[in-house]
């Protein structure tokens, strides 16, 4: 199973990506890699060449490049490189910590929709809270700003078959994001959807969530349009960052006693913070294209790359995708 | 100036509601109440009735009640009656800590729009981080599951003006939240509301925030839709005691040390619960009605009522709505 990755995306490319792409050859012996990107950059770090092919590119699309113009144009890209052996048969699935926007173009625009998807989501993981690697889905977590009921129904369907593969949740619990429970609460959109959700007997369906709910184990897969996901996904990560630093700066601001009391919960801090910790969870997938196209954090390290091409690895593995492509391609769903 | 007061709404009322009047009375001697509900439980609690007048009110709505058929059959309920003593301008505010959707009712259909306001909208009060007593006003944070670009539009002025009359920010800053910085994010509905947000002079507007860097000092008025800002708020509540929980769940799980820690903290702990308690900051804030209609946490206490009844005396005292009336009157706005 061949991964097409652009070296060249993140914050601390192509370093970190090699390294996390060195680290996943290690573990998975079913792993081959593609290696797009700056090839004197690349191949000094590269000692061990088993199972990674360094394949050149010339440009780089950067964090603040336009996404759609940018894939149109940079034909020489590392990421539309990549794209377009995926698109080719070369690989068989996408990975980038790069411009997030170009990602999803780059998915949409060359690695292509599935047929029957009218329109792919992103998913992203998120923990749970006072649940033993507790972790719940959320889509679209950002990929369309608005979104039919007919979407939010087929992300529920996406969603599913994504916590049934990659996490191994033999029926998962999928609810709709709304400002209440009661099925008549929230927009058009999402009293429709409710309805929609509800008549499916393929979903199990657990009704309406609000965002108070989600990181206390309300539903294995959320689903809501891709401004309000963006917003929820947003709001867990700004609130836990500004919580850490409040703790921190009142803990610095208290007294000697204060002091002491912190240093003998350090230990309880950074369980803390690994438990707060998304990179273990992998990256955030487009969902409804033709192959795993995936997305880590511009920031990631060696070992959230490592984690996130194990993610890859279990979507491969588990031909997530060529499920999706039968079970969308025998469906008849209702259309945009 | 007179407050109408809900005495039978709430989980603690009447107790909490009457304890937290009474400690009000005390503080402000500009202020009289009005207590409607059942008269044998609110007599024994009120020992000195200098400014505290008790009315009959046989009807209670509860939590559970559909809020619009509630205001509309229970004529005799203490939230309608102290809502007809507002209208009928014995009472300058409204007061409950009961169901919100029926006070939302309540406020629009019996204390009526201000003229040229065509939808208000609920304005919440948050903390900062990292700011000394730094907060936030956030609104619609649920009144309205849609809005247009106008009502956005109408939002901002609405919240100027409470920042500046209730907590003296004399130029407050006004933020449009949205799914990225760029004035092209977004759906139909911020970007048409950007424009007319970045055009209008009386507005101080900072642009498009990201809901992870509200709490952290972006803007002074974040303006949303009601679903939208409804998630927001949510989202913030539930992550903030998610950690706060998951915090004490490690502790608990870790060794002698960890406890010894935790006990050196428990001043620190209790400050940082203190400074994300939203209680000091009032109740949530229907603005767009004739008179301030002010709805308290289901689950307050003395304490909440009391800050939320020193919330509205500031409203009143400044002239809050007056001055709504006299601008929204003059100025010519786009219209739904």
């Amino acid at each position: 199973m061949k991964i097409a990755v652009d070296a060249m995306g993140g914050d601390h490319a192509p370093a970190a990506v090699v390294a996390g792409v060195i680290k996943a050859r290690d573990q998975f012996t079913d792993l081959e890699f593609l290696l797009f990107g700056q090839v004197e950059q690349i191949q000094p770090l590269v000692k061990d060449s088993t199972r990674i092919k360094i394949l050149p590119a010339t440009e780089v699309i950067s964090m603040n490049d336009e996404p759609v113009q940018a894939v149109r144009r940079k034909k020489d890209s590392s990421l539309v490189l990549a794209a377009k052996a995926v698109k080719e048969g070369q690989a068989e699935a996408l990975f980038s910590c790069g411009n997030t926007g170009a990602l999803l173009a780059a998915g949409l625009l060359i690695v292509g929709r599935i047929k029957g998807i009218t329109r792919p989501g992103l998913l992203s993981t998120l923990p749970m809270i006072g649940q033993q690697n507790g972790a719940f889905n959320l889509l679209d977590s950002g990929a369309n700003a608005e979104s039919k009921p007919e979407h939010l129904y087929q992300y529920a369907l996406l969603g599913k078959y994504y916590a049934q593969t990659v996490r191994g949740i033999a029926n998962p619990r999928i609810g709709l994001l709304n400002n209440g429970t009661e099925p008549h609460k929230g927009s058009k959109v999402t009293q429709e959807a409710y309805q929609l959700l509800k008549a499916e007997p393929e979903i199990n369906f657990v009704g309406n969530v609000e965002a108070n709910a989600v990181l206390k184990n309300a539903a294995d897969v959320i689903v809501a349009d891709g401004f309000l996901g963006n917003t929820l996904l947003k709001s867990i990560e700004g609130t836990a960052s500004a919580i850490m630093h409040l703790l921190k700066e009142t803990i610095m601001a208290g007294g000697f006693s204060s002091k002491a009391g912190a240093l003998l919960l350090k230990p309880t801090f950074k369980e803390l913070k690994s438990k707060m910790n998304q990179a273990k969870y992998g990256g955030a997938v487009l969902l409804g294209v033709k192959a795993p196209v995936v997305k880590a954090h511009g920031a990631s390290d060696a070992e959230t790359v490592y984690y996130t091409l194990a993610q890859i690895e279990q979507m491969l593995k588990e031909n997530m995708i060529p499920d999706f492509v039968n079970y969308f391609s025998k469906t008849t769903l209702k259309k945009d």
